[in-house]
C-alpha cells in the first residue's frame, strides 16, 4: 500500500471503482461457465477465481469493518484468499479449477452484492477505507490483465483452439534507432501524491552511467532471425539456470509459436494467427530476454534506466486496454504498452522500504526474491494503471503474460 | 469383445441401448457445465467427457461405417478418444479438464445426433454392427459408473461439499458367518451365449481347494475397529508396497474419512455424513483390503474362489443401480452389488485367451498388468450389466470407485 | 523359510557354508575401497553392503543367541540391516552409498569376526540355528547375484567402462524347435526335504492345458531382428503400462546396448563388447519379454509350465556360477542358467501359503504384490542354489538382472 | 578472469601455487579412497573430483598448450570438466559419486604429474599463460573450501558420524553493537592492480544511503532465541518462497542441528558437538538469515554497503583456513573468516560487466541468476584468497557451506 498524501474525492474515486467492477464484468461476456471455471496450469487461476477474489478484498479489507454489513457467504473467505496467510486457511492453489460450485452466476451475483453495499456506503468510509478502495482498484486491474492471460493460457490448451476477440489491426511501424540517456544521479520510485504500490517506495536517487535505450520493442520478425541463426541451440548465449530450463522443457520458441508450412503461427486471443514480423514479439521468458540480448550484442535495461527514460512520457499513452475488445500487440512509439518489457534488475526492496502493516502488508514485500522486474506495461493492462514507477515482478521462467523486451547498451 | 453365439433381438438390443442412453443423461441432470467440465484427478475424467466419449464410441465403430452418415463435429475424435492407439491422437488424459469447449449443451446435442443417426439404421445394421452396439452398451454402462464416482471425487474436493443425491436408507443386517465350498475343479468365465468382456474369456477349469467365504461385506464398524488396534500403524499387516504407500501419502483411513468430535464421517454421493457402522466399507484399496484381511487372520478370495461362489445367485440381485437417484453402499445377502470386491487374483490372461481383432481388440489385454481382480458389482453399476464372470480391474493403490472387501479363508 | 523336514549333517552344511563364505570374498578380490562403496541407482547396492549385510544375518539371527558373542560393532545393525522392519532402524535404502566408513578392509574383518564365531560354535547350534544358517548361505548366494550385477551397473555407468572379469567363451548352439507337453494335473512347489523359501510352498496341484516351450532362449540376433522391425515402436505389441514405460524413458534396446558403426555392442563384466548373435538376450524387462513374444506369435510360459517342463532336469546342470571368474550368458539346453527368464506369472501366494513366525518370516510374502515371477537361474548364480520350484521375482520395468526370455504357446 | 595491470613475479606466483597445491593434498591426507569418492548429494562434489578438476584446470588452459606435453589420460577430460559448455561433454553432475575409478591414488598420480610438468615450464609460460596460473590458483582455493563443506556433508550422512580433524576452540567474544556509516557516493569492485575474478569488475561507484553493521556476527545463542520465539512458525517473517521452503521441507533449525535431552548438538568437521552459544551461526540459508533479520528488527546488508564498510580492514585478518587442521567458526571483530554473510543483492552483474572470452568467460557471468551475494570469507578459506571486493553467490535455499550473517540497519 503506498503513502499517500492525497486521494481522489469519493466522487472521482467511486468513478473510477465502477469502471473498474464493470470491466472485469464485461471481460467474461462470452464465457461459459466452464471456461470461466477451468485452470490450465497453478500459475493461473480460473475467471471466476479472479472475480470473486477482487471481490473478496473489498469485502474482507472494506465492508466487514461497516455495521451491518451481512457477508454474501461465509464460506467465500476460504475459497477466494490468495496468499493472505494472515486472514486465514485457503484452498490450495493447483486445485482452484476443482471449485465448480458457486457457479459464474453465483459469483456475478456476489460481485453484484458486494458492489451494492459498497454504494450504500460511500459517505461513511474513513479515509483508511477510501485509501482501501484506491489499493483494491489497483488490484484489480492487476486481476484483469491475469484473467485474460490465463483464459489466452487455457483455450491455448484446447485442441479446438477457441477465440475470445476477434482479430486486431497491424502493427504500427517504428523508427529503428537508439536514444542516449547522460546518466548521473536520477531519482526514482513513486513521488507524487497518487497511488503507487507498496514496493514503489521510498522515492530514492541512483547513480547511472550513460546509456541508451532502443526505441523500439524487439518484434517478432526479430525474434525469428534469433531462431534461425540457432539461438535456442547456443549455450553460450544463455544464463546457465535459463540453458537448463532449455534443455529440461525442450523450449525453441516463445510459448505458443508453432512452424508449419507457411511458417510460424502463434495462439492468441483471437484464435492460432501467423505472426506479424513487425509486431513485438511476446509471450517470452526473462532467461529468452536475456539470450537474445546477448545474440544482439546488447544488454536488457536496468529498471532504474528504464524508468529514468520513461519519465517524461504519459503513462496514458501506449497501446493499453480501454474495453472489452479486441487486444494484441501491435508496436508504437510510447514505452508502456504492448507488454511488459523484462529488465536486467532483481526485485527487491528499495532503500528503506517498509511493508504496509497488517494483512495488506504481506502485499508485495514477501515476493521480493528471485523474481526480476519488468516495466511499462502491456496490452492486457487497463490504462489509467500505469505509471513509470510500477514495478511488475515475474520469475525468469515464467512467459504466460505479455511480457517482451527492449534492448539496452553502454553509451 | 466378446465371442458371442447368440445376439438378442433388435427390439430387443434397441431397448436396452434406448434404457443406457436415457440414463446417462440423467445422472447428469443436476450438473453445471462447470461440474461437467471438471477433472478431479488424472484417474478421473469430466462427466462431460464421459457422455461424449461413450458416443464418440458408436459413432466411429458403428456410425462411421454406414452410408451417408456426417459426423456431428470432426475434432471430437481427438478430443474423446480414449486409449485406442490405433485411432489416431488424443488428447492427454490429465488435460481433459481443459476442454471446456464444446459445453455440455454442445455435449447433449452430439449426443442426440448420434442417437438419431443410429435409430435412422437399425434395420441396416450387420450382426457385427450389433455385436458393436451390444459392446457399446456395456462400455457405456462401464462409464456410468466411473461417471458418478469422479464427480464423488470432484464434489469431495470442494470445500462447500456438494451432494448429487439426497441421503438414502440404512444398512441390512446380514446374519455373520462363513458359507464353505468343496473345492475341486470347477469351470470359471464366461460360458453362456450372452454378451462377456473378452478378458472373462475362454471358460476353462481350475482346481480349487476347500475354502469359505464369509456371508457379509466387511463393514465400516469393522474398520473403525481396525483403525482403533492400529492397523494404519502395525507394518507386519501390510504388504511392502502397500506400507510404503500408507508412508508415502500419510493414509490413516478410507478415502475421504474424517475423524470429528461426534466420530468418524465420510464424504458420499449425499455430501458429508457419519459412517454408517453396518454398512459396507468403501473407498479401501487392495493393500487395505490385504492389510485388514491379514489382521483379521483371514485373507482375501482368489476370483476363482470367488466366481464358483457366486455361481448359483442371479446377477440381477443386490444393490445395484436402478435410476438416477439416491444410492449409497447398505449390505445385504447378494453377492453383487454394494461394492466392488478386492481379490487376492492379479488381473492376468485366462489360458487361450486371445485379444479380439483391430481398434476394439485394444479393449482389455493390454492392462493384463499390475492391476488386481475385483468381483461383483457397486451401488453405482448399472443393473443388467454384472455377470459372475466380470472381471473389473484397478491398480492396488487406488480407491476412488466403491471398493471394499469380503473375507475368506481355507476350509 | 522352509519346512524343512531333514537338514545336511553339520559337516556337510559347513563345508557349504564356508565355500558360500569364501565365494563372496573372492568375488570383491579385485575391487577398490571406492568400488565397493558405491551405489550406482536406488535398486543397487555397494558391494560392501552385501559383504556386511550377510554377515549382519549370521550375527543377528544366530550369533547374537550365543553365549559369550560379542559384537564386532553395534552400530553395524543401523547400517546393514536391509528390509526387517521388526529387527529396528535402518539407513535410508537410496543412501547406503554414502557408508564410506567402515571400509572395505573394515568390513572384510567384521566377516573374519564372525566366520570365526560360528566356527568355534558348530557343536551348539540347535537345530533351528543350523536350519537359519542353511537360510543365511541361501541369503548369501542371493546377495552374491547381486553383487554382481550391482557391480556390472555401478561400472557402465563410469566413462571408463572398467572391467570385472575377462572376456569369456562364445555361444553354445542350440537345436531350435519346441517341446511339447500334455498338461492335465500337475503338483508343483517344493516337495523334497531339502532347503527352499517359503514362497516355494505349499507344494499343490495345478491344472495345465497342453503346452509347449521354446529349446532354446531367445538371442541377441532375435532380437536385432525385433528392434529392426520396429518392436520398440510398435504400440500394439506392448502392454499399456509397458508402452508407457518405453515412451516415459526412451527405451529403444536391452539395457546399455548402443548401436555404432560396427553395429550392437553392450556392457557386461568383461567391459564393452559386441553382442553375440547366438547368445541369450539378457538385461530386458518383462514389459520388453511381453511385447517380444506378442511379436513372436508367442508368448510367456506360466511359472507352472515352466516348472513341470523343468521337472526331470538336474538343476545343478546349465550356465551357472562357479567360481569368481569371467562369466557370459551363452546358452544351452538346460533350463538352468545363463538368464532368469520371465514368466507370464504375478508372484502371488501359493495356496495354503504361511509366512514363517517372527522376523525372518518377513521374508518374501510382503513382495507378494505387482512383481512378476522369473524360474531357472542366471550364470551370475551360485550353482548349488537353483531348483525347479525357486521363484525369483523382480518389478515388470527392472533389468539390471541377468533376465532373458523363453517362449511358450498353446499346444 | 580478471583485468590484471601487474602479475606477481613468476618466483612469487611459483611459490603461491606450490602451497595451494599441498594445500589441497594435506586436506584429504585422511581421506579413505571411499570418502574421496562418495558424493552425498548434486550440489556436493567427491573430494577426489576437486583433486582431479582442479589439475584439469592446469592441464587444460595452460599445458596442453605447450610443446610436447603429454596428458596424463586422455579420458580425464570428461570425467573432470566441472561446467565448461566449450570444452566438450561431461559426466553428469549427479553422477560424479560413481566415478570409483580412477581411484585416489590414481588422481594423486595425476596431480604430480601436472605439478611436474608446470614445474619444468615456468620459464617458458607467456604472460597470458602467467595470469592463466594466478586463475588457476584462486580457482584451487574455492575448491578447497567446497571440499571440506563437502566432505562435511558426506560424514554427516553417516550414522556413524565420523570427523575429519579434532575439535578446536572456544568462541571469541566480541563487544556488541553498530558501527554506522555516512553513506554517499563510494566506489566498490576491484581496483587494484591484484587479481581478483571477473564478477568483481568494473570497479564502479555507488550511492549509499546512511547504515550501520552489527559488529559482530549473529550467534548460535541467538538463534536458538529465534527458533525458541516461534522463527520457523511464523509465515509473516518469512520471504514467500523462504516460507514454502520451511514447509516442503520441514525446516526447523540450521542444517544438522539436533535437540536432545542435553539441548542443541550440530554436526561439525569434528564430529556431533553442542553447539557453542557464543560462536557464530553457520549453515543457514538465505531465507533463515532474512527471516532472522526480519525478527530482529533489523535487515541483510547490500553488498555495497559491506564492501564500504569493509574497505579498511586487512583481508588477511580474521578467522580463515591456514593449514589441514582443526577448523570452526569462532567469532572475533574483522569482517573477513569465521563465515560467509548473506546480503540482501542478488548476483547480478556489475554496470560495464563484460565476461572474458574464449572457455574461461565461462566463469562467472553464466550463473548471474537467482543467487544471492555473500562477502566476507569462512573459516574454510585458504587464508590470502579473500578481498573486500569478492563476491561468492549461493541460491537462496543452499546451505551447506558456512554460511551466516551480519545484521544491518538505516542509520
Amino acid at each position: 500500500m503506498t503513502m499517500v498524501a492525497t486521494l481522489p474525492t469519493v466522487e472521482v474515486l467511486a468513478a473510477q471503482w465502477r469502471a473498474t467492477r464493470d470491466l472485469s464484468v464485461a471481460l467474461v461476456a462470452s464465457l461459459s461457465d466452464a471456461d470461466a471455471s477451468a485452470q490450465s496450469m497453478p500459475d493461473a487461476s480460473p475467471a471466476k477465481w479472479h472475480l470473486a477474489h477482487t471481490s473478496w478484498f473489498f469485502e474482507t479489507f472494506i465492508l466487514d469493518g461497516l455495521p451491518g454489513y451481512r457477508r454474501f457467504d461465509d464460506r467465500f473467505g476460504h475459497l477466494f484468499n490468495s496468499y493472505y496467510e494472515s486472514v486465514g486457511p485457503r484452498i490450495a492453489r493447483h486445485h482452484r479449477g476443482l471449485i465448480t460450485r458457486p457457479s459464474l452466476d453465483d459469483v456475478l451475483a456476489y460481485r453484484a452484492h458486494v458492489d451494492a453495499a459498497l454504494e450504500r456506503h460511500w459517505e461513511a468510509l474513513t479515509p483508511e477505507a477510501l485509501a482501501l478502495v484506491e489499493l483494491g482498484i489497483n488490484h484489480e486491474q492487476q486481476h484483469q490483465e491475469l484473467l485474460l492471460t490465463d483464459i489466452l493460457d487455457l483455450f491455448a490448451a484446447n485442441p479446438i483452439e477457441p477465440a475470445l476477440f476477434p482479430a486486431t489491426s497491424i502493427a504500427a511501424i517504428v523508427t529503428p534507432g537508439w536514444t542516449a540517456h547522460a546518466g548521473g544521479i536520477a531519482r526514482i520510485g513513486h513521488t507524487g501524491n497518487q497511488f503507487a504500490f507498496d514496493c514503489e517506495t521510498p522515492a530514492h536517487d541512483v547513480l547511472l552511467r550513460p546509456f541508451a535505450l532502443a526505441n523500439g520493442l524487439v518484434n517478432n520478425g526479430d525474434w525469428a532471425d534469433f531462431i534461425a541463426d540457432g539461438g535456442y541451440k547456443t549455450p553460450s548465449l544463455w544464463l546457465s539456470d535459463g540453458w537448463g530450463w532449455v534443455q529440461r522443457e525442450g523450449i525453441a520458441a516463445p510459448l505458443r509459436w508453432r512452424h508449419g508450412q507457411d511458417g510460424w503461427t502463434s495462439f492468441t486471443l483471437a484464435g492460432r494467427r501467423p505472426i506479424d514480423p513487425a509486431a513485438p514479439v511476446t509471450h517470452i521468458s526473462f532467461y529468452e530476454a536475456d539470450a537474445f540480448a546477448s545474440w544482439a550484442g546488447a544488454r536488457l535495461p536496468t529498471e532504474a534506466e528504464w524508468e529514468v527514460a520513461a519519465a517524461g512520457t504519459d503513462p496514458f499513452t501506449g497501446n493499453q486496454l480501454d474495453h472489452a475488445g479486441p487486444l494484441a500487440p501491435r508496436g508504437g512509439t510510447s514505452p508502456f504498452g504492448d507488454c511488459w518489457q523484462w529488465t536486467a534488475s532483481a526485485f527487491l526492496p528499495y532503500p528503506g522500504f517498509r511493508p504496509a502493516a497488517g494483512a495488506v502488508g504481506e502485499y508485495n514485500g514477501k515476493f521480493m526474491n528471485g523474481q526480476m522486474v519488468l516495466k511499462g506495461a502491456s496490452c492486457a493492462t487497463p490504462r489509467g494503471s500505469s505509471r513509470a514507477s510500477v514495478r511488475n515482478f515475474f520469475y525468469p521462467h515464467q512467459r504466460w503474460q505479455f511480457t517482451g523486451l527492449r534492448l539496452a547498451k553502454d553509451a
